[in-house]
């Protein structure tokens, strides 16, 4: 793989990511058929933040973060920068002065399969990310990757330009050619909870509300007494 | 095993419950003789919560949150949910609508050996869950485990109307059959910490206040100028 | 290894330990070489908390507390504890009564490589820790270890008197005898960024700010349109 | 918990037991309703063993070995030693010469939830072990723990007495109460094997063989030509 | 996401699979460019084995897997099953039975982000498998995935049809379109080596055999005598 | 820290290092007081392998092995290159080229906390290397990093020309000042085993011959017929 920067990339329709923004992570997963989904062990570096935008993806090699300063002249406001490595590491790839780049170019956050240092700083900025790990440890700038090239973040192959919604409960990749029909079911998804959730908090049973008891009987669960 | 939802199960003494919180996991674990902890993993999703309450166990496979269901029609007020896998998953089992219908319920919170998701939702509904990790990722319904069986739950032995002790510190099980004694020991080890915490305070040292400058010499300690 | 306590301990200069609490971890790492940080598992167990201080090392033995007490007897003010472990342990190895006795000894935070219990506590108190876990499991006081020898904790050698500094980005070590020239290289790194960040707000790219374009062309970076 | 040794345990019966050894882990544990595995982290030290006996347990704490020195008074022959730990430790804990012992003993093999060593002697002396991991730390003799209560070893519950089979595959354990049942069942669940073994090295497919084309269909399986 | 089962897939070139056979998964991950490679936890089951083939993909959920049956019937002499998971699972998916159904069909091996069982058995067949782990846990047939999709496992994306080489270094994917490529700079650069391993057995250093002196010393590299 | 390559270290006494490679890692462990073992998770390559040299240390960055070729130049007949990491990785620093010229150098294995490849080849070419993990992923040579100067590896601290010792049990670093005392120690600790293993072979108890009956009683150990 010749290291390049694509500049061109197709971004996922705006109404829908502002959609999906709205329903959040889990939500938007499930409309996708439970798919899109990050390891869980990506976290995000402060609580409470929710995000959502197109992909401007960055490919790192261990120890070395030279491309996430390319990768922040191809960002566009709106973009969320995807970092994916080409082997395990911790490092700390980005801290406050990345940050505040990242920010005068119009980023809503980043995700990175691997470190991030300067955690205070950045959640007094309001910068969030979801990574890996908080590393102090400072990298080199000596290797070539590639930015816009399809990756594998974090065990989620994610293209740019793909949806992107992180929040308390994890990253989901929607990828961009499907971002519209998610965001719709997705929230169809979310209108049908205020009912149920009305339901179940008078008291009503899942088992009843949702008609289990006649299925889980044949499939020959039994009650004793 | 067949799949089966035990209904009558005797719970740990109410008294002894309600003194087990007042101690915490920590004390509640050393008057059980060092004993009872789930494994370090489990974490709450949010700080500061402290409950305890009484067992309603589940058993769950991996990736299927259908007994979840189940369970929820077997909490009486004052339970916590023990939920235990049959084989290691980090799938989010549980999320803002089974918490909806779990406090409908009574129950006081919920200690999965899995992932939850709604996080956010759930610290604003105030319901506290000690998980092994946080995901957004979505489970069938399709196969049957039991509810109110023995299980191993984070390492930790539970059967059903144990009581149990969760707050920063981790989660306690305490057998009921031994619920009021632990609760008494728990009481009195509180009780002699005020003094102990004074003197410390007061620039004492745990070497003079617990006598060990000689039990240190004679198992060979020694000092360099 | 014979178990000592060693008394007369050479401490790193107090002038450069406050200097390197103004910076930060992430910028006296820097200032060191890229070098000295504990592997990043070490993390705080509550946010926000920034320390600096004199290293009192001491080792202890899984699952065996009794040199924590032999330990808080060597603090002068302005030490922080840096307990190693002789293999991975998860216990808890430290809580209330001993940070109580740790404060009034004029200790400034606790560094170890295994659990740590009553968070809660410690947090209200504001005595910081930074450690691998949370774990109330208790301890026994069996074994001898040492004070104030050389160790390795989380990966990285520590000498009883090298300054330490912790927050939220981790912890490093910084030898005594390095601690002046160091600080003094954090502190002019420090004064650099300021210009730097106004730059970066202003829309200004690293790629122009490093004058990295040219060697990433020649490196062999391609841009595709 | 008071340290004890409990002498009288009722061993699982002995037919039984043969069997199982005879089907080997997976088959005795899909006869055992899909339960009782360890966690797959228990590895042998050496491959091809294959073991069946009467779990003698054994509690431990981190970093102390006293108590394997009370469990070789307690074997008989064919048990199998089954060591868990009150929290978690690599220490090797067992080698050569507590093997010698076992195997005086009438001892067919350890499970232990931590580290063992010697094993190149091991291998060679034929003694099996399936372990967490292979360590050469060497341990102390201070702590009690006890002999022959019930435990919980890699994520499994196991009683004294209980059945243990173990091979490449990992380790189950059979209760002692339904040990002839889950032989019989495991004895007829391996003789159906042959037939399917050889319809499948024949070309026919599980999907005809099982019938499960139809199922597919309906739950909604789509080919793509 | 459907489930589907994709029936036409455009196979790598079996002259460039057998090419990368012969020159290994290092070899192969070189001369792509460093890059393909599968995260290292993937093991061979036994030492020894080389396989190289086309990758047949399956998509599996946790504790499930009834597609491995469905894969079964896409299998062609040459291939090689590679399956990922939608959530992490340690379950043991494949056994003796599935692996005497995959010789029949073809199948040179099995690649597999989870769990496998029968190790013995597979060995003894010749039937070589990469996991994650082994385990002898059992698995349903409830829930459908997919065949013959774009998958990601082990952190690799795979397309059905890629070129897979798998041996004790561990696996990697070659782009079905990039194979024949990849392997003729794989079979240059292996007939680059002979040369360069006479020199360095007959003791010419690699800092003089790759010219490495002066760009260390440019680089700052200072030898202390 | 300023790359350096430092060139006259003192090694440890030969007799000492030959004696030590008799007795092998757990006993040496055991003669230097329970201490200097590196973690578990460092592994030989191939089973069987024992060795003992000098070390030569080498501190890398991630995903760079520049370093491991300069570290070829210092080798001397009898010495163990140990490469340590300035943070976490994964990536196959070593193959066999590299093993041909420091086996021509006279080094007799390497121990590396990063992963090594080709093991297929090195274990035909008798090169043992006890290393974290393996994996085929390449490196770049970028970074400068130095030879000869302490380091820590796998959690133990090593100085240039330690004594170092390996085999299936791990890795032991015995530094160079005490060698020659604690291979005497280890020696007679060694012959001492005999005696021991033959009265445990005749049916002797642990609890007998080191007369443990009495300190268990008095310490509670009770027996419950």
């Amino acid at each position: 793989m010749k290291p390049v920067v694509v500049r061109n990339i197709k971004r996922a329709d705006s109404n829908a990511i502002g959609t999906l923004a709205g329903v959040g992570v889990s939500t938007a997963h499930e409309a996708l058929g439970r798919s899109g989904l990050m390891k869980p062990y990506m976290r995000p570096i402060y609580p409470g933040a929710r995000v959502s935008g197109t992909a401007v993806t960055v490919l790192l090699h261990p120890g070395d973060n030279w491309m996430m300063h390319v990768a922040a002249g191809e960002i566009e406001p709106g973009d969320i920068v995807v970092a994916a490595l080409t082997s395990e590491c911790t490092d700390g790839y980005f801290g406050d002065l990345l940050a505040t780049s990242f920010m005068a170019r119009g980023a809503k956050g980043l995700i990175i399969d691997a470190g991030v240092r300067d955690v205070k700083a950045l959640t007094e900025m309001g910068f969030p990310v979801w990574s890996k790990c908080v590393s102090a440890k400072g990298t080199v700038k000596a290797t070539l990757g590639s930015v816009n090239i399809p990756v594998v973040c974090a065990g989620d192959a994610v293209n740019p330009g793909d949806a992107i919604v992180a929040d308390d409960d994890g990253v989901v990749v929607v990828p961009a050619e499907v971002a519209g029909k998610t965001a719709k079911a997705a929230a169809a998804r979310e209108a049908n909870e205020g009912d149920k959730r009305a339901k179940l908090a008078a008291g009503v049973l899942g088992l009843d509300m949702y008609k289990m008891r006649e299925p889980l009987e044949k499939a020959g669960l039994r009650y004793i007494d």
